[in-house]
């Protein structure tokens, strides 16, 4: 089964796709959609709409697993991030898979043994079940960070699988 | 010019069609684009997508105008109108429309000459500029409250029109 984690955002939207074949677990590609702050809000999401279908065409996985967010730091950016989100679940339903939301809790629970993890414990983890090869294209922290969280989501959907349509857990 | 209002919700989103030629400012249509609740998250998207599609081929207006909603009575609730809008957004990006988004004090104020009027007043505003025919179809309050809020929107622009792409004001 080939999972594709997302991890939403507008600017930045982290995907992990990964392999489980019975108890086993291999991240197969992760990686980053960005879209340029100087591009407008709906020329954004055309993008993230067109890349998420590059993925999906390329790796044909069989479900796709999101983080589920709340709640962001104001209303504006709630807001422009459920755009975002909107997108990723239509191109995912538009492409017939599942989509399967996750509460970050549930996540850093299931992924590094604590709902309240931090992102190091969460990447340890990531790396622990996945492999040292785990770790940022580009060098940079803050991009390893949004592809980790996918990479993240998708484990978690990996470890939990019920059926359960577009539920949240 | 035809402007397109929507006043996006997942349930039920309200669309209005305005014809501004010259000073003359006509009524189309309007109506609901409703779902389900029965059905999934991501197949409500679709056919948010679907149903904006269709009016856009029937009416092929010039340029959509949105409401702009900054925060909602809870998180979940502001996400979920975030990704009904995302779709909203992306059809019509999609179709070539350009979008432009009005914060509901804004609309209140131009449409109604106050910001903080209250639904009565806006809708008995509407009906002095678009005529006496502007009444709900379905004889339920409810149902006209949200095709109100789109002509309104609608009415908004065409009062306001700038060059401002997917701007807020």
């Amino acid at each position: 089964m080939l999972i594709l984690g997302l991890d939403p955002g507008t600017a930045t939207t982290g995907f992990g796709l990964i392999k489980k074949e019975g108890k086993k677990i291999t991240s197969l590609d992760f990686g980053l959609i960005e879209t340029d702050k100087e591009i407008s809000s709906p020329q954004r999401l055309i993008l993230i709409h067109k890349e998420i279908k590059k993925i999906i065409n390329k790796h044909k996985p069989d479900v796709v697993a999101m983080e589920r967010l709340f709640f962001a730091a104001n209303a504006k950016t709630a807001m422009d991030v459920g755009r975002a989100c909107g997108i990723m679940i239509f191109t995912a339903a538009k492409a017939n898979l599942e989509v399967f939301e996750y509460a970050p809790m549930t996540i850093k629970k299931v992924v590094a043994g604590n709902g309240k993890a931090d992102k190091k414990m969460v990447q340890k983890a990531l790396r622990k079940i996945l492999g040292a090869r785990v770790r940022s294209k580009k060098n940079g922290k803050t991009h390893f960070d949004n592809a980790a969280d996918a990479l993240a989501v998708a484990l978690c959907h990996a470890y939990t699988i019920k059926v359960d349509k577009g539920g949240e857990k």
